[in-house]
């Protein structure tokens, strides 16, 4: 069994875009520039955007918080969502979810000028992904296919397994394995909540990423022998034995895995450190297409 | 084997739109407003354009065909779509395929105001479908989905098998069938010319789609008894024993396949009457959303 390095390859990306930044912001031009957007006071959204953040400094990308109150109404969000689709300084922006419930997350999506979504959730990316035409990808699903081609993980023509079918994981993934492009080609079987018979597909699978939110689900009985295994669960479970009292497990049964798998994506520092790292190439990516070609 | 008649569903549906035209249109309301552009003089689009505008008259909306000639040029086309985006009087339009090679199709159906997208072509619908909002749907996979839902043809949890990934047919049908909807929710698998092993999906499939262009491609040994066929193709092979010498059959070989299948759409006569039928439902969906909502 052979590790994908999340974190490692999360760090060796940043530090080539990092490299990119220096050389293409030399001549007098600004650097990229990210805004992300929390409203309210949800913990884990406060921690994500401060990761961001902080990732955009450190391989020397502007970035811009706007922190807004809980009971920031959908007018006042679309107000902002529609001043940074105006502000020529910024590359591209994300509205952390989940928003308060008062406010449609439906239309703030819809909001975003497609040309700064860099975090791929406008229909119009989603559409052109879909139709093999250059997008912003969705985060989590550009994280996977980076590493499936940077480990030299051979996807054409393979049977792939896709649990769960999210808008922002699984339904995307099973888009572009299956594109015709490189990483892609593969056969892709999208399974849910819906489908029989499970394990007929995943012990088939030569690849299976698995989004289910479901901890230590996916066992060896129900995989073949030499599977690729691509994590995306991070979920939180009751450890007595340690201080916090939990720990962080995926949807792969790990350790019962481990001996049956060639590749496995371990939880945390597998799929997630990617999750942020795509935001990023995006965003240089929008930087490129409409700062540098307009300036 | 059941034969599914999509020529009679076509016509069936055809006049509940006829009826819904009629009740709508009464209070001094224009009837809805489909144009076609038609760029050229290939003899196939001819047909099928003339074919749309004709269906349009039989059910009561108005209709407006477009003639450009062959050397068009990009610019004249996309000033043509502005001004169709822009008329008020127009519910949906569509610039029929292929167009001449000078100019990028892409362009042109990116140029097409979503909301007058009645083809289901532009990214933006695209999307809006994958991710499981209200869109206008492309024709043929949206005449699909209303064959097995008129058909009552239990999709739910069944494992269906695509073959051929094309964004007009394969990509999007796969996406339908897989959406949490009604129909819907069933496990997809979808195939295309990278696909290792194609038999190993077609044996187990309950339910085949197939869209491949390629004459009588599938047959009773690949497939299990009682599977549910519909066939995409329309594929033109000698026929020396009739006048024309040609005849029409699709991508399944359907003599060979009616005693093991349960349902069958033939062809000629099956998925293609759909399509137009789609058009017209989506045109219909265009004038209540924007016409009808707004005056």
């Amino acid at each position: 069994m052979k590790l994908i390095d999340g974190k490692a390859l999360s760090n060796t990306i940043k530090e080539e875009i990092a490299a990119e930044v220096k050389r293409l912001s030399t001549n007098k031009k600004r650097p990229p520039h990210l805004a992300a957007v929390l409203v309210g006071e949800d913990p884990a959204s406060a921690v994500y955007v401060r990761n961001k953040v902080t990732s955009c400094e450190k391989i020397g990308f502007e970035s811009t918080l706007i922190k807004k109150r809980e009971t920031t109404t959908e007018e006042e969000l679309l107000e902002i969502v529609r001043e940074l689709n105006e502000d020529k300084d910024v590359d591209g922006f994300i509205v952390q979810l989940p928003l308060p419930k008062h406010i449609n997350e439906h239309k703030i999506t819809l909001a975003i000028d497609p040309a700064k979504d860099v975090d791929g959730f406008h229909p119009t990316n989603f559409g052109k992904m879909a139709q093999g035409l250059p997008a912003y990808l969705p985060a989590t699903p550009f994280g996977i296919m980076t590493m499936l081609d940077r480990y030299d993980i051979d996807v054409q023509g393979k049977n792939c397994v896709v649990l769960g079918r999210s808008n922002i994981v699984g339904t995307p993934i099973s888009i572009l394995l299956s594109r015709k492009a490189t990483p892609g080609n593969a056969t892709v079987t999208l399974c849910h909540s819906r489908t029989q018979n499970l394990e007929d597909y995943t012990r088939k699978a030569d690849i299976i990423v698995i989004a289910l939110g479901i901890p230590n689900y996916l066992k060896a009985d129900m995989v073949k022998d030499g599977v690729v295994i691509i994590d995306v669960g991070i979920n939180r479970i009751e450890a007595p034995e340690r201080k916090s009292g939990y720990k962080l497990v995926g949807d792969a049964d790990f350790e019962d895995l481990s001996e049956k798998c060639s590749f496995i994506t371990p939880v945390p520092g597998g799929v997630g450190p990617m999750t942020v790292t795509s935001l990023l190439s995006n965003t240089l990516q929008a930087y490129k297409d409409h700062f540098l070609t307009n300036s």
